[in-house]
């Protein structure tokens, strides 16, 4: 089989599911003329692969989990969206007149979130982008995102960076899954397996796909709150709460500890 | 990464969305609580992917596509579902008081045919399924399943075999796809080297994957009306309508030569 070729995986996909969603541009068709549900592909390294609609990257807040509105209200003062997306959660704190930021990797999501309104976009690493000069009030980082801290390795350096672009008393919100509530044996025998290489269990090693496109293999960290605890030792940041109302996934609200 | 497992792709498929449609039986899960919907993953050989929300292969009547209802009525006498899948439409049939068979190569989809009422089944391919004494004078091979003919080696021994499990004067009810309509670079540039390696065009290389499993790769035919009437030439089969009510995709009829 030929392999797939490095690129822009989640801005393609993205770009295909709001021309769905909005009927406007070009779609992917079926059969040559149904427009198909946009589908996210992720590949895990133990060979498993699973398949979801990504239209949610678009959701209007009438259709977002409860978990994320009660993120909003934490939201003050400048922020940054970290991992924006199409963004979805940018935009409205956009319309609710808040200064916001939507960073992202992606070029494709860039456009979009850009396309649907969103103002101020960084196309950057969040490493890169702490050698500008704005400064910051909250990050946001919802919709599972806290995955971007990849595991023990990465976390720390994250984080410096996050440290880097806070104001004083600057708050990072961030939505997190506990994987451990799993009996699924796949799942059990991942985390196990992970431990055995020294890794965190929920340290996913995972690669996106969509169409001829593949990303190159990344971490992607899904947690536990004490396994977050662990990870924010040595850091700037330290856990001031957790909402787990809506178990298993969690929001975890850290604040730059007194310098 | 490790490579998936061979399996019963298919089977391990449709037997989850059965579970989600219905909501008996263990279910896949999202972060341990939400029902995922069940996704067919696609993999072609040039790298293309796709995902497809599986649900489809349990649709009822009143969800179908219109051509599913002409082929219905197309059926007359003992029938032979092949490639029944979950039982879609061999159920109708049967509901409808017809004598029905359905036979497909996978154990999953035949367990949950029949866990939905279905009597009459058959786990075998047709080449298998030949050396039996039983005779049908219709053979129905809808949902795309056209693309069993696989290819021009492979269509002929497929034909012969239906030839032999027929009585006189059977018909042969197909459902296709005209693959040449689009104008996606990526499927015209697939089917240009297709035929580059003297296959035809819409002579697919696919396989499938679901979770930790993966099906060998196998030929999938999406052909021309035109494509599939230089098939039947030297096949005791013969074209006598085509229903392309619902361009791009059409319903072939075949009735066995005089002998």
């Amino acid at each position: 089989m030929d392999q797939p070729v490095i690129g822009d995986v989640f801005g393609e996909m993205v770009r295909d599911a709001y021309a769905v969603r909005t009927g406007i541009g070009p779609r992917p068709l079926a059969g040559g003329r149904m427009p198909r549900p946009v589908i996210e592909i992720i590949e895990r390294d133990d060979g498993l692969i699973n398949g979801a609609p990504a239209d949610h990257y678009l959701a209007e807040p009438d259709e977002w989990p409860a978990h994320d509105h009660r993120a909003l209200r934490l939201c003050r003062g400048a922020t940054l969206d970290i991992g924006c997306g199409a963004g979805r959660t940018a935009l409205e704190l956009q319309r609710r007149g808040m200064a916001v930021t939507g960073l992202d990797i992606s070029p494709g999501a860039i456009e979009v979130a850009r396309k649907r309104g969103l103002r101020d976009t960084v196309l950057a690493t969040v490493d890169e982008y702490a050698r500008a000069e704005t400064r910051y009030d909250t990050f946001a980082m919802l919709g599972n995102n806290l995955g971007l801290l990849e595991g023990p390795e990465r976390a720390p350096v994250f984080l410096a960076a996050l440290a880097t672009l806070a104001r004083p008393g600057a708050r990072l919100i961030a939505h997190g899954t506990d994987p451990y509530g799993t009996t699924d044996p796949v799942h059990v025998g991942y985390h196990r397996r992970n431990r055995e290489r020294g890794r965190l269990g929920g340290q996913l090693r995972l690669r996106l796909r969509y169409r001829l496109q593949s990303t190159d293999w990344f971490d992607y960290l899904v947690c536990s709150v004490d396994e977050l605890e662990q990870l924010l030792v040595g850091t700037p940041w330290r856990l001031t709460s957790v909402d787990i109302e809506d178990k298993p996934y969690y929001l975890a609200v850290m604040e730059l500890r007194n310098r």
